[in-house]
């Protein structure tokens, strides 16, 4: 959607210690597939402060839904992901940052949600050198009201290849998912939705 | 302050590139003797954007001041840190997060102005698990408006042992200062003014 509007992204990768690693891959060969002026990554190591099932091998993932905000809950990480992407805009003099989050379908996590992204924008604007000396930058979450069935659709509009994606908190190391966790029966829930077919490879 | 205040003080210590190492091992001693309960370091690689003298061995440290913000402020270093003390803050259950930030002499970093310090505790607010379900966190920068001279008082009054510690940007890995970069000067020019010995071991 950036790139449909005209903007040069310059995109970035986390890696925070996620157990599925492959989403990194997946990450450069879409940001490759989609244009992207450049892609760099960086590194985290969330794993550190532990607490959640994306960076403790100790804490299994779920395969049902439970009630309240769920273990694959990583602390503040879209605090982290969004302060990285502020150090990564300054540098590069962008404008503005935008960020995949989803508020509406998803996991309840607290930092997807619409207030949030507005108070870091508030934040974004008084913490940095070109922020202060007149250069504001936004914050951008176009999907952020979508329902998934949605996100699906509207991807497939523009054109993606969902078969270079990975959602899969499970993914094995070529990116072939586990069919069972929150993130594949939420993407697979909104590929039927939408009628579009799923090209996600699943493992056997 | 915060263990004088009677605090249980998770000490946070953030590994992020910087040329001066000796820091990370200061933080540590630091931690210990003052009484932390516990002491993480967390590695993130702010190198991997440039941009700053700190994390960029091509750019070199000043020695004199110049004006506006200098080559050694490292692109939205706080905010980072910040979001990291936020992850540690969520897993530790901990109801504050304490910073060194200081806005007064020091060398006109935009993230380290108390405006910037209050746009982050109402993200912080709504960034987390538990801060919403109703355990509200602060921020606190007990030395956020205090001059170097009244910082090196305080400590002196609660009895830092300052030796301890290192300001230096290009400390050896003995934690010796060079003396002359802006972390040096106003450390020297703070002891001065509080009239207090200087017990920071300085190359030759």
């Amino acid at each position: 959607m950036a790139v449909r509007d005209g903007w040069s992204c310059h995109a970035l990768t986390v890696d925070y210690g996620q157990r599925h690693r492959a989403e990194l891959e997946a990450a450069q060969r879409v940001a490759r597939a989609l244009g992207a002026v450049e892609q760099r990554t960086v590194r985290v190591d969330l794993g550190v402060f532990g607490g959640s099932a994306l960076t403790d091998p100790t804490i299994a993932v779920p395969t049902a839904p439970s009630p309240g905000i769920p273990v694959t809950y990583v602390p503040a990480r879209n605090t982290v992901f969004l302060a990285l992407a502020l150090a990564h805009a300054e540098v590069t003099q962008s404008q503005a940052i935008f960020t995949g989050a989803n508020a509406i379908d998803y996991s309840g996590y607290p930092d997807c949600r619409p207030e949030f992204l507005e108070a870091f924008e508030r934040l974004a604007n008084l913490a940095t050198k070109r922020a202060v000396e007149g250069a504001p930058l936004t914050i951008e979450a176009p999907i952020v009201r979508l329902t998934k069935a949605e996100i699906v659709r509207r991807g497939h509009e523009l054109g993606v290849d969902y078969s270079l994606t990975v959602s899969c908190y499970e993914a094995d190391s070529e990116g072939r998912a586990c069919g069972r966790c929150d993130a594949c029966r939420f993407r697979r829930e909104g590929f039927a939705a939408a009628g579009i077919a799923d090209p996600t490879r699943y493992r056997r």
